[in-house]
């Protein structure tokens, strides 16, 4: 099934709450050993937690690629473990590159054994450096979410350049919904190519979703970087689909004590509610 | 000892000929097994073959990426067999990510521990995807290289955008300028921040060295994409330093017989001559 559509009904059965798998060793709570074989039972534990609540998680490459060729190991394995459970799995790596290195790229990422759903990239190189990534997403019903606003206070340094009447981001942004509208899914009418937009600039948020009706967010920025509910809602579409909210130490890291998981599930519960709270009105 | 310094004294020792590690399965030469271990072997064979001759080798991380976490194994054994053998080693990855996201990053691939002598970063999310790098850069004498103005073709859909008097890429140049004077090398007056402008835009690679006099030059884009030596002259600085040429295909695939490793020799000792008679000028 197309991965819009895919997303669309995993999103109305469950909500529309991203849990960002960050293992940071230093963080990770009482009783877990800090390695490779302890990051792979914590991820799978908060799984575990949040997968009757949850639409997806976003495991983040980077604290997989620190714990070197075992990390690696390990980030497959989580992956695997999270599309069983039902939950879509966004591997956020933030790859780019051109030619047959991206191939490469949306190969190890997006091929079709890979238990992935979708990736993050990063989109300064051009189409050159996206239209790979799109083909395979095509060939195997997978994803990308590529960065257009990104929720870090730095992001306007290039992203919010002013380019004649627009800035850099919003050019961007009409970009990728003219990528877009090349492959709708049928039943949510949206596109395999999705775009990041942080909730912490819930104007640009607002806007955006004019510019991009067939692109599916992704919206990190929710609660340590303090992004709330009421900042991610002009992203959604009006049947309360379209976007995904992420939230990572919030939720990881809701307790460091035994009972870590139980407190990662309050803390999707309540994050769900809210989104749902603010997505009626 | 400062990266910057450490690369001008490798480029007066040898050449500014850096061969990018792109171990495509599909490529590799007849009697090396298309696997985990004959990338490992192959790629060893190519440094043993060019070590003398090159300033750096280039490992693209999306080809071990491609392999999984046996790939990511042997990008680290790669990596340290070429720094045993002198070469200078810039792993391609093109990360970007901002807050302990970068932090992690910067410690997979430029940890103290690391036998990794520098790493490319893409620019998109402004300095916050910038400084973490930077710091472990100044802590471990190491170097990255950011996309500036990339040699593909459809760079310019963002690069090139026009923001008053100039362009995406020079505002951006001017911004990487100012990071790098913070830290220079007390032999080069380099900074350990440099950055990636492809061969195929001499005219930018020109200016952009205007734009940049402290910031070390990575060329990419020469031979298979059609640069030439010519083509990346005014990349350097007066002595000849200041700036590394990368060649992938044409070195690595120069021979698909089993003389490979003469072929790839013989085509760096080319590039490497041609090189220094348009620097001679």
């Amino acid at each position: 099934m197309h991965y819009a559509d895919r997303l669309a009904l995993r999103i109305k059965k469950t909500s529309p709450v991203c849990v960002g798998l960050d293992p940071i060793l230093q963080q990770l709570p009482e009783g877990i050993e800090k390695s490779p074989a302890g990051v792979e039972k914590f991820c799978k534990g908060i799984i575990d937690a949040v997968s009757d609540i949850a639409c997806a998680v976003k495991p983040q490459l980077a604290y997989f690629e620190l714990l070197g060729w075992e990390g690696m190991k390990v980030f497959f394995e989580v992956c695997g473990y999270a599309q069983k459970k039902g939950l879509i799995v966004i591997a956020d790596g933030k790859r780019n590159d051109i030619g047959s290195t991206c191939d490469a790229y949306a190969e190890a990422y997006l091929g079709e054994d890979k238990p992935i759903d979708a990736l993050t990239v990063s989109p300064y190189l051009g189409s050159d450096g996206i239209k790979p990534f799109v083909d395979a997403c095509t060939k195997n019903d997978r994803g990308i979410y590529i960065l257009v606003k990104t929720s870090n206070p730095s992001s306007g340094e290039l992203q919010d350049l002013p380019i004649g009447d627009e800035v850099v981001h919003e050019h961007l942004a009409q970009l990728v919904e003219s990528w877009a509208t090349a492959g709708l899914g049928q039943q949510s009418n949206l596109s395999c190519i999705g775009a990041v937009i942080g909730a912490t600039y819930p104007e640009e948020l607002t806007y955006l979703r004019t510019l991009m009706p067939h692109v599916p967010f992704l919206i990190p920025g929710y609660g340590a970087q303090g992004g709330t509910a009421e900042d991610c809602r002009t992203g959604f579409l009006a049947d309360g689909t379209g976007a995904i909210v992420n939230s990572s130490r919030g939720i990881l890291y809701a307790s460091k004590g035994s009972d870590w998981q139980k407190e990662a599930s309050k803390a999707v519960e309540g994050m769900a509610r809210e989104l749902k709270r603010v997505l009626a009105k």
